[in-house]
């Protein structure tokens, strides 16, 4: 069931040094390629780095500095860079008058999609928000105007699934009316 | 298997006339809560707008003029506000410096979520981000400085399964460098 895929997922800070098998690669990537987005500009590229060289290469130079508290994703061996296209002409427009830039929405749930699709399949994620862009471009060769909206980790946990830390339904849940 | 239930969600813009079982709402949002966020902030509020004549005049007043295109939510049975709460300190800082704003990605993670939950129980929802939001912040009793991420009709579909119309792998994928 959904629901128990949803408990399992959770964000993997140590991995075994197993590869990924590229089948399984595209089975998430597939999960994210189906996903809905505003407009249905599907405005998001996946990078998947999967050659090793690189892949450590690429985590030396990304999580320095103020960036190290993210070193730990040196141990997955897959890193996905996931760049957040421009939307469609009327998405932006929409988003403008909005206020709401919803190409980053639209990168939530592909990339969750993804990271569910992964945990069914035994494999582990982590969202990581926090890197330094500049660097991921040069080393993948990503023109300078793009945007990278987040990096993800792949590959098999070494931990177990623990207690999620959440807040209480009644502080998140009102009916037909806002109760703070 | 998850691949299932990625296929079955839509944008449903059909719904039956029947009520959705409270216990059927609190599954979806249970979904919804356990989802991660950046620093775990949680940054979200799900104001479920089930009683019908209050939806009904919900629907009536944000969906008239320039939103009238998503009037086929007066059909749905249900509607749930989604107010982006403000992220944590630490989440709000390294948006600001990385030029992202994670509430917004948060939000599509969660959203998505409740609406993966919803399509496994049998039911059918449509992510509307288009909508007179003042309105809807004086019909729910919303306090005027929140922010509205979206609103999300939920109920029991008319529609089958469509083929979905997206992007081909090889335009959104690239292994190791970027490839446009």
């Amino acid at each position: 069931m959904l629901i128990d895929i949803i408990k399992q997922r959770q964000s993997c800070r140590s991995y075994r040094p197993e590869g990924v098998p590229r089948e399984l690669i595209f089975a998430c990537l597939e999960a994210a390629r189906l996903s809905p987005s505003a407009c249905n500009a599907q405005p998001w590229h996946f990078i998947v780095v999967d050659e090793l060289p690189l892949k450590n290469d690429l985590c030396e130079a990304v999580f320095q500095g103020p960036y190290a508290m993210n070193r730990f994703a040196k141990e997955a061996p897959v890193v996905i860079a996931v760049i957040t296209e421009a939307s469609t002409f009327m998405a932006r427009i929409g988003g403008f008058l909005r206020g709401t830039r919803y190409g980053l929405i639209d990168l939530g749930i592909a990339v969750e999609h993804f990271a569910l699709q992964a945990t069914e399949l035994g494999l582990a994620t982590c969202w990581i928000g926090w890197f330094h862009e500049n660097k991921v471009k040069k080393i993948l060769r990503i023109p300078a105007h793009k945007k990278i909206g987040c990096l993800v980790c792949l590959g098999y946990p070494r931990e177990e699934a623990r207690e999620k830390n959440r807040k209480q339904p009644a502080d998140i849940i009102s009916f037909n009316s806002y109760q703070s």
